[in-house]
C-alpha cells in the first residue's frame, strides 16, 4: 500500500486557536448575553480597509485583465519586476542596504515561505526556534521531518528552544550546542520585543562562525518607532552570507485576505551539499518556485506595488498609525489595571504578565467571564510563554477603547 | 555547515522552454525581419481576456475589501464555503458524482498542488508517470528525494515509465512492476489525448488491487467535447478510494495570470502508515493547508465564483469554443499539410508526428527557419514524445489562420 508522511501524525492536534475557539463558545452557551459585547484581541489580523491606492490600482489592473491587448497570462514565477524594483529600491537601497531584485521572491504568503524554504535545506539540519514561538516555525519542521515527537511539555525532541523572557528581553542567549537553522522574528510574534543592532549582530556573528542559517522573518518591520532599530537582518554587515529574509504586506498593507509577500536569498548564502562541497541556495529557491509555483495574481502584485506610491505610503503610514495608537492606549490600560507589560511600543502585540501565581489559560477564562475580551495565551505560544498572555492591537479603535475601560473596571 | 537538500542537485536544468527561447533568440538574430511575424505556439498560455462576470465580481470584491464594514481579513485556509460549494455542485453533483464541499481545497494552482501533495505523502512510494509527461510531475519528486540520478536519455532511475504512443492511444498500459503513486493527466498535455470511462476503470481497478495512488490532473476537463469521456475520475466506481483529482481554473476560466485552482481529497481514501496502521490522508492535506498556507486571495475566489454563475458559465463556454475552434481549424492545416496528428479534438493539444525519420528539434528548427512558427519539440516532454510536436491552441483566431495559411505553402 502506498504510504504517508507518517511525520505528520507527531503533529499534536492544532491546540491554541481551536482551544480559544472552545471556551469561547462555551462560555457564550452559557452567557448568550455576552454575545453582543464580546472583543476579540487574540487571532493577529488586520481589520482596516485596504488603502485607497491599493483599490485604485486593483481595480486598473482587473480592467486590464478584461481586454485582450492588455491581458496578462502566466507571469514571471519570481514575481512581476514593476514590484521588485520597488522594493529594492524603497525597502533595501533607501535604509542603505543592497538586495538585488533578482534576489527577492514574490509570494502568496510569509506563512507558505516560511514551510517551503525548508524544501531547499537538508534534512539532517538541527533547528532552533524561540520560546515563546510562532507555530508554524515549529510544525512545518515536524512536517518535514527534522524532529523526534513531541514530549510531555509540547516541545519536540531535536529541537532546540532558546528561552525569550524578560530577563534577557525577549532575544535569547546564543546557544550552547551547535545549531544549523535558526529561526528570528523581529519585532517579535508574540512578544512585540525588538531586536537590536547589538544583538542582531551578535545572532549575525554566531552564524557566520558556526556556518548556520538565520531565517530572519521580518514581517512586522514597518510598525517599529525607535529609529535605532533595524529593520532588516542585511542592515548587519556579514549577514548576506547567512540570512534569509521573510517580508509580507498582509499587516502593513491590510494585506492578510490578498495575499501577498516576498523572501530574500542573496546570491552569497552557501550551503553544504551531500558531496561535501558548497553551493549557493539562490538557484534552489528559484528552482523551487520556477518549478512548484506559479507567480502571484498579477492584480495582487499591482495592488503591493501601489502601497510605494506616494499615496500608498502615506495610507500605509496612516494604518500603522492607527494600530500603533491602539497598542499606546492598550498599554496605558493594562499598566493603570497594575499589570506589568512588555512590546506594543515598536510592535502591534503586547505581551503581558498575568497577575503573580496566575497561570495563562487561568488568565484568558478571567478576562473572557470578568470582561468578555478575548486574549491569547501565551502558553499556548510554548512553555516560556506560561504566565503571560498576548494582546493584539489589531482592532477598531472603538473596540480598543472599550478594552481599556473595561480594564479600568476590575 | 548548514546543509543544503542536494536532492536539486540532481534536476538537470530546465531544458525545454530555454532551449526553446535559446533557438528563437538565435534565429531572430540572424533573421531580425521575422521578428515582426513569428508565431508562438509552443507554451500553453492562454490568449483571450478574462470573462466579463469574472471582471465585474473582482470588481466588486475589491471594493468590499476597500471598506471597513466588509473588509475580510485571513479567510479559511481551505478557500471560502462560497466557492467549495459551487464546486461541490457545479463539477460534481451536477455530473452525478459525490464530493462534499469539505473536500474540496482551493489553491493558487495546480502546479502548486501537484507538488504541495507530496509533502504528505512518503518517501519510498515507487512513481509511475506517463511518457511524455508534464516535467513538473518528475521534477517535483526529484526535488522530494524519490527518485536516483538523472540517466543518459533524460530519465531518473527509480521512476516508472509509462509508455504512451499511438498504438495505445497515448493511454499507458498497466504497469508490469507494482508501483505505488500513479500521475495521469486527462485530457492529456503534450498528445491532447482523452482517457475513455473503460481505460480510467482498468487504472481504478490497478489502484484499488495493489493499494496504490492514482494522481489525476484534470486541468483540461472543460475542454472534453466527446459527451462519452470522464471529467472527473470520481466519475469512476471506487476511485474516492483510490484517487485525489486536481482541477485549475487556469485555462478554463483565463486564470493563468490570476492564479485560483482546487484540489479534492476524499475522506475514505487511506494510505499506510509507518506504524504499519492505515490512517486518512484528507486530515494530512488539511493539516497542510492550515499550517504551510494561507488561503487564496478573496478577490480571487469571487472572481472564480463567478464563473459558475449563468453569465460566467457562457463566458467560459465561448472561450472554450474559440479555443477549440483554433484546434480544429489548425488540424485540418495539419492534415492538409500530410502529416499524422492525434488531439486537438478534446483538448487545446494537437499532438503531431514529425515527417517520416525527422526527430523533434529537427521539425522544430524547420518549422522556425521555414515557417516562423514555434512549436514544442514532443522529445521536451520524455524519450516517448521523441519524433512528435506539440501546437498549442491557445491562440489569437488571427494567428491560428495565419499559421494554417503558412503550412499550406510548404
Amino acid at each position: 500500500m502506498f504510504s504517508l508522511n507518517s511525520n505528520y501524525l507527531k503533529l499534536k492536534a492544532g491546540y491554541l486557536f481551536p482551544e480559544i475557539a472552545r471556551r469561547v463558545k462555551e462560555f457564550l452557551e452559557a452567557h448568550p448575553e455576552a454575545a453582543t459585547d464580546l472583543i476579540r484581541c487574540g487571532i493577529g489580523d488586520v481589520t482596516e480597509p485596504l488603502p485607497r491606492a491599493v483599490c485604485d490600482a486593483m481595480h486598473s489592473a482587473v480592467d486590464e485583465m478584461g481586454i485582450r491587448e492588455t491581458f496578462r497570462g502566466y507571469g514571471p514565477e519570481q514575481g512581476y519586476d514593476f514590484l521588485r524594483k520597488l522594493i529594492a529600491k524603497h525597502d533595501y537601497q533607501f535604509r542603505g542596504v543592497t538586495v538585488a531584485e533578482d534576489e527577492i521572491f514574490i509570494s502568496d504568503g510569509s506563512k507558505c515561505d516560511g514551510a517551503n524554504i525548508l524544501d531547499i535545506l537538508g534534512k539532517n539540519n538541527r533547528i532552533a526556534v524561540m520560546d515563546p514561538v510562532y507555530p508554524v516555525y515549529v510544525d512545518t519542521n515536524v512536517m518535514a521531518g527534522r524532529t523526534g515527537n513531541m514530549q510531555d511539555d509540547g516541545s519536540y525532541e531535536g529541537i532546540t528552544y532558546l528561552e525569550c523572557n524578560h530577563e534577557n528581553g525577549f532575544v535569547p542567549s546564543l546557544p550552547q550546542e551547535k545549531v544549523d537553522i535558526i529561526y528570528l522574528c523581529y519585532p517579535n510574534n508574540p512578544t512585540g520585543a525588538v531586536a537590536s543592532r547589538e544583538a542582531l549582530t551578535r545572532w549575525v556573528e554566531y552564524a557566520r562562525s558556526h556556518h548556520s542559517l538565520i531565517l530572519f522573518d521580518a514581517a512586522y518591520e514597518a510598525f517599529i518607532q525607535d529609529p535605532d532599530i533595524p529593520h532588516s537582518i542585511y542592515e548587519i554587515p556579514g549577514a548576506r552570507e547567512c540570512a534569509l529574509e521573510l517580508r509580507s504586506f498582509s499587516k502593513k498593507g491590510g494585506f492578510t485576505g490578498v495575499r501577498c509577500a516576498f523572501t530574500v536569498v542573496p546570491k552569497e548564502l552557501l550551503a553544504r551539499t551531500a558531496q561535501g562541497g558548497q553551493a549557493s541556495l539562490h538557484p534552489l529557491w528559484n528552482r523551487r518556485m520556477t518549478t512548484a509555483f506559479n507567480g502571484v495574481s498579477y492584480i495582487t502584485q499591482r495592488g503591493a506595488a501601489a502601497l510605494y506610491s506616494e499615496e500608498g505610503q502615506a495610507q500605509v503610514q496612516s494604518l500603522i498609525t492607527h494600530y500603533m495608537g491602539n497598542a499606546a492606549l492598550l498599554r496605558e490600560a493594562v499598566i493603570a489595571a497594575g499589570l506589568t507589560v512588555y512590546g506594543g511600543t515598536n510592535a502591534p502585540y503586547l505581551w503581558v504578565q498575568s497577575p503573580l501565581g496566575e497561570k495563562s489559560w487561568e488568565t484568558f477564562d478571567r478576562m473572557l467571564h470578568d470582561h468578555h475580551i478575548v486574549v491569547t495565551p501565551g502558553s499556548g505560544f510554548g512553555s516560556a510563554g506560561e504566565g503571560y498572555f498576548r494582546i493584539s492591537a489589531f482592532n477598531s479603535r472603538d473596540n480598543v477603547l472599550e478594552v481599556a475601560k473595561r480594564l479600568s473596571l476590575r
